[in-house]
């Protein structure tokens, strides 16, 4: 299976994660992103999006990282990443989209900015309101968890820490969020962590 | 099992889109939103976010729309929605990210801020181009496609169709767009399918 991956994606660290923790052996192939080979073909036939992650394994190919994170615990993760029936589905999804939506609209545009001056026509204090509140929702959260879904470390964990581990590069301090600088400390202690 | 919905909102109407063509009896509770019941005990406690919808049925609560819908596609809509292998559920799981994402941020809150007044500090221009994007692909995509996954309607449909229905409201236009008009015909043809 190969993950064309741009290291210094949030998004594309989501795959990277999963794989260590999962022990799922992907070969990695980095993409010239400054030279556009995201918008080039073989890749841009792969995901018209012409964005990263793409994962292609064979005739399968999969774009967004939430969608390959289901596909990669699916095949290849056990039940434990990404469970079989329809209530814990659910429990891990309301993660995933906490990820495409709250988190990418605040913390992940943030970086986007700040790090790498993407031009997303957002107001740098709205985007800081949205990143607080975001964090605030985690906060809340695992103040009352171990784990943000099951009970137990999930694919919702791989769609979720990485953008927020990142966040400081977007000029966000997690600082005043114990229980989320906690969560972080735990899953960083699981067999297979790996960094950005 | 309880929606707990409000009428005019487009992440409400994917739940009972779904309940309708998939045949699921669901109980409409109808939330006092101007009068703030869903910042309030019990809506709050069930979801912390304090949106809607909010599903509830006995000790299984869900919130955010595309996780309720794959609650109720793996409890009661069968396979046809959303199947059991990895490789389906990661072709739908694309669908259910751009819902999240691409038209959240686009044709959601251009409609949001025209006929609701919301107030989400986006610049209005910067949302018009980002709804031209999301209509473009879509429209590539339908082009080659008849239905937005696995050749049959699932819950991507649920999810993607209510945002891009309502768009006009937001003062977006979908002429231009024959594919994506046709798709839209077609799922309205199918059987159970209710408008918003």
């Amino acid at each position: 299976m190969n993950l064309h991956d741009l290291r210094s994606s949030g998004s594309c660290y989501k795959i990277r994660l999963f794989a260590g923790l999962a022990g799922i052996d992907l070969k990695i192939i980095p993409v010239d992103f400054a030279g556009g080979a995201h918008r080039r073909p073989p890749l841009s036939d792969y995901n018209p999006w012409c964005e990263l992650p793409v994962l292609s394994n064979g005739p399968d190919i999969a774009r967004d990282a939430q969608a390959i994170l289901v596909y990669l615990a699916g095949r290849e993760g056990g039940l434990a990443w990404w469970p079989a029936h329809a209530e814990g589905q659910a429990e891990v999804m309301q993660w995933l989209s906490f990820a495409c939506h709250e988190i990418q609209h605040s913390l992940c545009a943030a970086r986007l900015a700040l790090k790498f001056s993407v031009d997303l026509d957002l107001d740098r204090a709205a985007t800081l309101a949205r990143s607080a509140r975001t964090l605030a929702l985690l906060e809340q959260h695992l103040a009352r968890h171990d784990w943000l879904a099951l009970g137990r470390p999930t694919i919702a964990e791989c769609a979720v820490y990485p953008c927020v581990h990142l966040a400081p590069e977007g000029g966000i301090s997690l600082e005043g969020h114990p229980q989320l600088v906690a969560w972080m400390a735990r899953l960083r202690q699981l067999p297979g962590f790996v960094g950005p």
